[in-house]
Formats: structure tokens, sequence, C-alpha cells
């Protein structure tokens, strides 16, 4: 992507550390949608900004499937920021001046929170595949075991993009008066035949890779590379547009304008695949992304309208939802379903389709009009009176 | 797809037979483009109908990655037809009534063309990846070989979809005198970024697999199945669209309506891809696949105007480009920036966009509209004068 989209406007939190709490334990077990019971449960977090003296001014960020808890600022090297470092900090869309700003890295995953490389207490070994299966709701329970731990009873916003979108979206249906607005950014309410593929061959990749072992490849020291990276270039392409690709690659080769007419990289999109697939292997966890993006698969709030239309009906948080044109991975009808189920209950919903070329991706960079329009969402959210009827998490 | 899709009229052309003809050998190897020269070259072919007397009413059928030689009639079983029966035969719309219609398998392919799973004659061993690169050039000298076997000096029309079309489209302004007409369903004359990607990801999870063994997994016995079959489940992704997938499979999960919360194949999409990741395997060779979408990334006969230009001039060959509107492998962009540099040098260009919701593979299908579109094409095609002013082959 252009570096111009990574520059901001607005300061940096600063350096920041990612802190580490146990939320649930023995004693205290995460009761899972399944009825598993899980513990210990810790989770990785940060925060940025201050909590208010009467605890109204909380945000939290839900990441999407390979995010984690360093959202904004730095560690260490002030040039090396968070993911969304863009988006978070003093006088940003989410200001860090007036806002405390929560992120966790989600159940499951592998970047501090419990998840299937963590150690499993009852074996002493990675749990791998004996990880229980957990949902979106699972997701959500844990954040709301955060934020009763940080001392939050009530959020100013709950802010999410892809995956992390539907955790808002499932968190305002289930705990409607414990969301001051919701914020989703190419996010889905079910995922669609061809999503639903998508994830499976990425899942077939890593499944099949014969490093894999049933899972259990931390415990033998070694790892499914190679079908963890195959998934990885593979998402990739669906997190681009068409048209990004083709104005930031076309079929430029690599290396000068004469083709090299083998199998290895000649073209720069080959190149750049390439790239992105071995940078994540340094960052994450292939059964993770096997139990999330499955969390994914089975998401569908909306299917059963007989359980979802009460609780449509008891929702009054005032909802933003902006898509991209260019998403293909969730597009703009993905969206738009989601608005047209909330406001056929009454649901106050904002809905923005902002134009740009970066497909699914465009919720990371730095577009103005999106960036705007969330920013002007969150200051109604914190100064009118619909948006400050509390109640309890 | 919908078995009505498959219901065609006319009828078949009966039981056929595969025959092999080495076209190259030591004495007249062919020369590949790249200046390699490959001997023996043996391919597999049929044909449908009858010559006439002249040799004027030949058809060659291009077809596509991974097509073979078996296009019409059957083998054995009248039930299991020929991968483009519906459209070949008496009365339908490449009309063998009056057509001698010629489909071999091309050059690289592995259903009894020569190609990387042949014996490599120098080492009593396959080729593997010793296997000469080559280019959709390349593919045509062999099916201009196969011609001049048959005694056709010139052809009525050459017909490919997809890769197919590719084919057509480099004989046609490579040897503009030896097609009567050329027909493009669904093609392109260059890969987009996004085509690439797919491709070199695909490459990728074959060259991966354990068994791949530097493309030399035949000599050792064993075969890249994991590799080849994750390939094949997501290219069948850019096969279908969106639209077709929603259709066929929504959501809707493989036992019943409990899911099963597992990493096993749940939803029917799934179940689907699965099925065709292993049927593909029965009948595809991993090294084919590598080179042919190979020498479809690098097929750009525009990419070089000062070359293309004059090859365009004489080109006074009709054509008929034929897309699908939700095909989103080659999408009707692609056609269209045929069809505009084709009529930019006063190239006869028919262009018609079909409506289907069966993306890519629509070109397989019985699409009334599409069936009757290129039937009036070929009919036109031996009729007019201007398609008749023969040349040698």
């Amino acid at each position: 992507m252009p570096d111009a989209l990574h520059t901001d406007v607005g300061g940096s939190v600063g350096p920041v550390t990612t802190q580490h709490v146990t939320l649930f334990d023995d004693v205290h077990p995460l009761e899972l949608e399944s009825g598993h019971r899980l513990a210990p449960v810790e989770v990785a977090y940060e925060t940025y900004g201050e909590l208010d003296a009467n605890g109204s001014n909380a945000v939290i960020i839900c990441h999407a499937l390979t995010g984690d808890a360093h959202a904004a600022g730095y560690h260490g090297d002030p040039l090396r920021a968070g993911w969304w470092d863009n988006f978070i900090g003093p006088g940003k869309p989410v200001d860090t001046r007036r806002l405390f700003v929560v992120c966790a890295n989600l159940l499951g995953g592998c970047m501090g929170t419990t998840g299937p490389s963590s150690i499993n207490p009852e074996t002493g070994e990675p749990y791998g595949l004996r990880f229980p299966l957990f949902t979106v709701g699972d997701l959500v329970e844990v954040h709301r075991a955060l934020m009763r731990h940080l001392g939050v009873t009530r959020l100013r916003a709950a802010i999410g993009g892809s995956l992390g979108g539907m955790q808002v979206l499932h968190w305002a249906m289930e705990f409607p008066d414990e969301l001051g607005a919701a914020v989703l950014v190419c996010a889905t309410s079910r995922l669609s035949a061809q999503n639903i593929a998508f994830s499976a061959v990425a899942r077939e990749a890593i499944m099949r890779d014969p490093n894999f072992h049933g899972g259990d490849y931390q415990r033998i020291g070694v790892r499914p590379d190679a079908g963890l990276g195959v998934a990885r270039m593979m998402a990739h392409i669906t997190y681009l547009s068409e048209e990004g690709m083709r104005e930031k690659f076309g079929r430029r080769l690599q290396n000068g304008t004469t083709p090299r007419f083998g199998f290895d990289v000649d073209f720069q999109v080959e190149s750049y695949l390439h790239h992105q697939g071995e940078v994540f292997l340094r960052r994450f966890d292939a059964n993770s992304y096997l139990y999330l993006t499955r969390a994914m698969d089975y998401f569908d709030p909306f299917g059963d309208m007989v359980a979802a239309g009460p609780k449509l009906e008891a929702l009054r948080t005032p909802f933003l939802v902006v898509s991209f044109d260019s998403d293909w991975r969730f597009d703009t009808a993905h969206s738009r379903e989601i608005v047209q189920v909330l406001a056929a209950h009454r649901v106050p919903v904002t809905f923005r389709e902002i134009t740009s070329p970066h497909g699914h991706d465009s919720f990371l960079l730095v577009i103005p009009e999106y960036h705007r329009t969330v920013a002007n969402f969150l200051r109604r959210a914190g100064a009118e009176p619909g948006f400050t009827d509390a109640a309890g998490i």
C-alpha cells in the first residue's frame, strides 16, 4: 500500500507495554458456549489514555483474525507502531485525550492470550487440537471479564473490523446495555459460501502439512510452516482488491523487464505474497488460525430470528456500520444486510460505504472520509444523552 | 451445477476413441519458443464428424487448463460423455453434421500428449522439471502440426474457453490466414495481478508438498496429492461465482441442521470442494499444473504493441468474443480489452456478455443464449465469402 496512506494526523500514544492478567482459574473457570470449562485463561491487553473518574469513557478495540493486543503506540522502536496506530491516539478518530482505550488479544489467539499453543494444565503440554472449540460469543465473554477487571461497567463504544466487528455485533445483541455505541467496519453477520470455502481451503493447507501432526507439532518441535504460509498467501489475495493489486503490482516483474521463465518468484505480486507468507509465520500459530477461522464460519446471529428477534427489539445501542466499495472479502452487501436487519428492528444505525481501492485491508489505512466518519460518530456517542443510559457489565 | 444445465439439445457423436500420433521426433523435433528442442512429441486427439472433400470444414477445439482430448461422445459408458459434449455434436453449436471437429490434449498435458510426466528419452525417466518451459505459442505449434497431419490446411474456426481462448488468440495473431474464424470464450489476453497471485499460491501448495521432491515424485513413486488437492480446491473457488455458490450451497450443513463444531467437513461447500480436490487427483499431474499455469502467466500478446501492431493490422479473421457476467476469474473486462484492441485494428469482432450465475465454469454449461450465439457465428463463418479466403498451414 502507498506510504501516504500510513501518514496519519494526530500524535502517538507513545511507548506502551502489553499487560497480562489471569481472568479465569480453576475456581472460576471460563464456561464456554459448548459447556466446556477452560482454566486458566490469561489475557494479554494494552490500554491507552486514562479511565475517567466515573468510568464512563472506556472503548474496546476488538481485533481481526490475526491481530493482537498491540493496537497503538510502540514497543521500543518508535518507528514500529501498533497495528491500528493511525486510528488510535491523541487527536485521532479514537481520541486517547478523552477516551480510555483497551485492546486485548482474543481467546484462542497466540499473542499472549490463552489459546491452543498454551500449556494444557492437565497434560503439561500445549493443547493443540485438545483446546476446546469456541464461538465468537466466547471471545466476547473474555473481553467482558477483562472489562470487569479494569473496573469498567459500561463501554462508551466497542469498535472492530472484520472478525472484530463480528464480536461487537454479538456483544451488542447479547448485552445491549453494556455498549454505548457499536462500530462495525467491513464486518459480516455471517460468512457466505465463498467465504467459508476460502477458509476451508486455508485450513486444508495447514492440516495436510505433514508437520501438522494432528495439531501436536509444538510437542514434536516442528511447525506446519508450508501449509500456514500457503493459507496466508491465499487469504492475503482476498484482503486486497483486484484494482488495488493492479495498481500496486500489475504484471511487473521482480527484476527488470526480462522474464526468467521458471517456477521461482518472477512477478512482483508473487514476491509480495511470498513475503507476506514468510512474515506471518514468525508471528502466528497454525492451530489458532484453525480455531479462529472456524469460529467465524459458525457465527450467524441472525440465523435464527425466533431467538434473535427479541434481542434486536431490546437493542437501542447506536451502530455505525462501515464498508469499503472494493472489499470483496466482506463486501458492502454483508454490511448492508446487518444494516437492514438492525433498521427493521428500529436500532439506530448509520451506514457508510467508503470509496477505496484497497479492498478489505482498507480498514487499517488512513482514508480521510472513513476516519472522519468514525471520529464524528464517537464524538456523538460521548455527547448525546441517548448514549449514556448506563447499566452494569 | 443444476442438472438442467447439462440437458442439451441435439444428438451425441456416439462412441469415440482417443487417437495417438507422434508429430515430432529426433529428425524433426519441436522447436520451442525458448529455443529448446523437444522430441518425441506424441499427441492424443479425437475427431468428430467428417472432413469434407476439399478439407474446408475443420474446426479445432482448444481446451482449458485441465481439459483433455475427449471433448465429445463417449468411451464405453454412454452416460459419461466428453467434457464439452453439450456443445459438440449433431445439431449442437459445433455441429458435427457439417463440421469436422478436432480436439487434442495440449503440449505439457498429462492426458496422452507429451508433458512433464512423459519419459525423457535422455534419461529413461519421467521429465519432471527437466521438461522445457513452453509458451502458449508452443501449444499452438503442436496443434498446427496435428492439423497438417490430418490434411487440414486451413481451419473453418478455432474455438477455445479460458486457456483455450488464449491459444486461439495467439493462433489468429501469428497465422491469420489459417483461421476462418476465432471463438474466444471467457478468455484473456493477459492475466491480472490477482490471476497470477492465485496461480502462484496454487503452485506454492504443490511445490511445498514434501512429496513433490523437486518435481521427481514419479521417479520416487509418490505424489504431491496434498498440495495438488489444495491447489485445485482454491482454483475451483475462482471458477464459481459468489452468487452461484450461494445458490448451490449457501451455509447449509452437510448432515442435517446441527453443526458438528470441529475441523472436519461440516458445511456443504466444504464437502463439495473436498470432492473436487479428490477427483482431480485421479486425473491430473502436478507438474503439468505448474507448467500450464506458468504458460498462462507469461502470455501477453498485446504487451508489446510495436510487435503486435503489424500482426493485428494483417488480421482479418472474424472474432466472436464471449464473456459471462458472473465470471470473476477472467471477467468481462478481460474480454472487453481483447475486443477493444481488435476493433482498434479493424479486426471484425462480435462481442457478447452473457448473463449467467455460474461464473467462469459457465462456458461448460448449456446456456441457451450462449449456445445460440456460437451456433449463429459458426454458421456465418461457413456461409459468408469473407470467411473463405484460404491460405496454407
